[in-house]
């Protein structure tokens, strides 16, 4: 068998078989099959696309280009989350303390921000001293105690993807169905997890603009996610003005702690109590949805998911002190408001614009090896139907410069719209699949 | 600008400008550009095709990834021919000089054979002596005294196609109609000519199967040329039955020196005249193909065309004494008859099939570093219409081995179909674009 006639085949529109993949994943891993080669057959799958059996097979294979955590040490069930990534989407952050004060376990290995969408780890780093680098006994331990724990990808999970991701990025093979579902799934499913729920992001802020996109990737995860025997739920959910009043890591980690409070914004708390109650159920400690609302929100209220918040972040290292004073996170040397020109209602907040604006800002990467500014960000973030007097803040910025400041001043009055309308607050949740 | 931003335009159906082009290309051959890169964008071409424009401009920045041969002390018209290759395809051997004792300078540079597809290269090299590696000095000096010089690739004509062409091999990204016409007019337009004449094969042993895909190229390959300001004619001919009576290296160079002669088999003398017709129309020496054909007839018959290459043989250090008597250029230890099972006439001859076994009996490659036995090959090939008895045989095979022949045999009896039809003996031109 040669590499080059695997990707003739799917060239010519055939379906890979296991062994066609385990050779040339196991190869590419192995480095015997070179990048020219994988590069190749991945844009051979974008114009080709692939079949939902071809779609978990490549999914299994990547899973096992590496080690999966072995969970079976933990009794409750174990359930996971994952977005497919908006601007201002901190939910990870309060959903897994959440959840796991439920008695359903949440083993969360998250990625790093890159463009204008943010990454949990480097939220969760700007809590002083918070390790996310844990080994996998270190994670298992956490996990064990708290109910969730929350590192990064390891080297020795899903290796396959590490090194295809990074092809990818640079070979224009990102946007291709069949990659996007076996990389996230291969990661998830190595976590060890008996379920999940997938938080598919839809708008303009979000990777899929369509609601048919949106459908579209949905399925695909569900349906491989169930061909490997996990229990799936998919939510799409809108990502056209941001999520939350924050976007920054430091101020997301505050509206987190707001959430946990039960005081935070009404959309990020709805979508958290959403995707938990969905969590609920997969973990089989909820029959539905709506049975688990009310048990999620006495979570809340009692102080007993901000406590499992607590005790988490103490056993990755990190202050909690930051927790009851967010004063104490990281703050911005430069900070000023963004005014309102004219008296109206927030017709429109364009997440795009607010996520470039917040990259200005220094919270966060256009590569991989830039270093973010943990302060750095847009909080008071008015939302869609809220009424306005001209003078007033739509939003304030912080940055470590006054030249940071500025640039990203260029982008906010194209952010908001002020007008007459009284155009409704838009639904969170747009589909269930 | 980045590499992948140039990929991403191909892959959503963009057309890429001579700035993308010479960026990438340009890119490629310094090593800037990644292989990775570049089969993610051969790929691409693959499936979005590019614009007539788009393929001209390719095949000028791949033509200018190197020198180009300055043939302007040469006076008279530089006319080339170009094969997408066959079984038994010797013409270029007997035409160049054919086409040279007429007036019209022939400066061929051709390549290896690979596959079931033999070379120019490989077959002018079973004339012990042959030098096809001279330099472009050497090879300008040949022209200018023979008016015709074959020899192979040098290490600063066209490096780009050198580079990609090894890519497209091992990335199943050779069937793409741009990256062959810009493959080949990219090389034939640095010899510095005036015209060139195409002979694209269709049939089964041609890498057109179709004469829908043969015409495709044809076209491409035209329109190409014609943008570059060069006089281009392409023949579409026959590749279902081998062409002529022999196939491998040392036993064509005994069917070139027959048609030379004016004594051999009449489709390859047929297709030799047609092609050097063409010639000498492109190159101003004769007004119409009909009106070239007596010239050029009288130029075999008169010993004037054998003259010319025996001057050019013995300027590459060639031994002529192989021309005079062709019992001197190298033989198989092993010779043996395939034999008909039956009488009647010859109803098909599997061209494909004659070639991959003379692939087995040593006289060609499966991969370049293969090396390849002169003596190797296949002769006294029966033609379709043919008349055959029980016993008589349909082709001697040629081998350094008792297990090559053995390999060979294996697919002979499926080569050849006798029958009691009478079939017509099948059109060497199909189509003139």
């Amino acid at each position: 068998m040669l590499p080059q006639w695997i990707i003739e085949k799917k060239r010519n529109g055939g379906i890979l078989s296991e062994s066609d993949l385990d050779f040339f994943i196991g190869g590419y891993v192995r480095g015997d099959i070179p990048d020219y080669q994988m590069s190749a057959l991945a844009m051979a799958i974008y114009f080709q696309g692939m079949t939902p059996d071809e779609i978990a097979c490549l999914t299994r294979v990547m899973m096992h280009s590496g080690d999966v955590v072995d969970t079976s040490g933990i009794r409750l069930a174990k359930v996971d989350k994952h977005s497919t990534g908006g601007i201002g989407d901190k939910i990870s952050i309060p959903l897994a303390p959440l959840v796991a004060s439920c008695g359903v376990a949440v083993p969360m290995i998250s990625g790093r921000g890159l463009g204008i969408t943010g990454g949990t780890l480097d939220k969760l780093e700007s809590i002083p001293g918070y390790r996310t680098g844990l080994s996998v006994p270190e994670f298992l331990n956490v996990l064990g105690t708290c109910g969730c724990s929350m590192i990064g990808q390891t080297e020795r999970i899903v290796p396959a993807d590490r090194k295809l991701y990074a092809l990818r990025d640079v070979t224009a093979t990102v946007p291709s169905i069949p990659l996007i579902v076996s990389s996230i799934m291969s990661k998830k499913l190595a976590e060890g997890i008996d379920g999940l729920v997938l938080d598919v992001k839809c708008g303009r802020g979000a990777f899929m603009k369509t609601r048919a996109d949106a459908r579209a990737l949905a399925e695909g995860l569900t349906r491989v996610g169930r061909a490997m025997g996990k229990r799936v739920t998919a939510l799409i959910t809108a990502m056209d003005q941001p999520l939350g009043r924050t976007v920054g890591n430091a101020l997301e980690i505050v509206e987190s702690v707001e959430i946990l409070r039960g005081v935070g914004p009404e959309d990020t708390t709805q979508l958290t109590l959403l995707l938990a109650a969905e969590m609920l159920v997969l973990g089989g400690v909820a029959t539905s949805p709506e049975s688990a609302l009310p048990v999620l929100r006495g979570k809340l209220k009692s102080g007993e998911a901000l406590e499992v918040f607590k005790k988490m972040v103490s056993m990755h290292g990190g202050r909690t002190d930051v927790i009851d004073d967010p004063r104490r996170l990281p703050v911005a040397a430069v900070r000023v408001d963004h005014v309102s020109a004219s008296s109206g209602t927030v017709q429109d907040v364009d997440a795009e614009l607010i996520g470039r604006a917040s990259l200005l800002l220094g919270a966060g990467r256009t590569k991989t090896t830039d270093v973010i500014d943990p302060a750095a960000g847009i909080s008071g973030l008015v939302k869609i139907g809220e009424r306005v007097a001209a003078g007033q803040p739509l939003a304030t910025l912080h940055a470590a410069s006054r030249d940071r400041l500025e640039a990203a001043q260029q982008l906010l009055p194209q952010a908001f719209v002020i007008g007459e309308g009284t155009p409704e607050s838009p639904p969170i949740l747009l589909e269930r699949v």
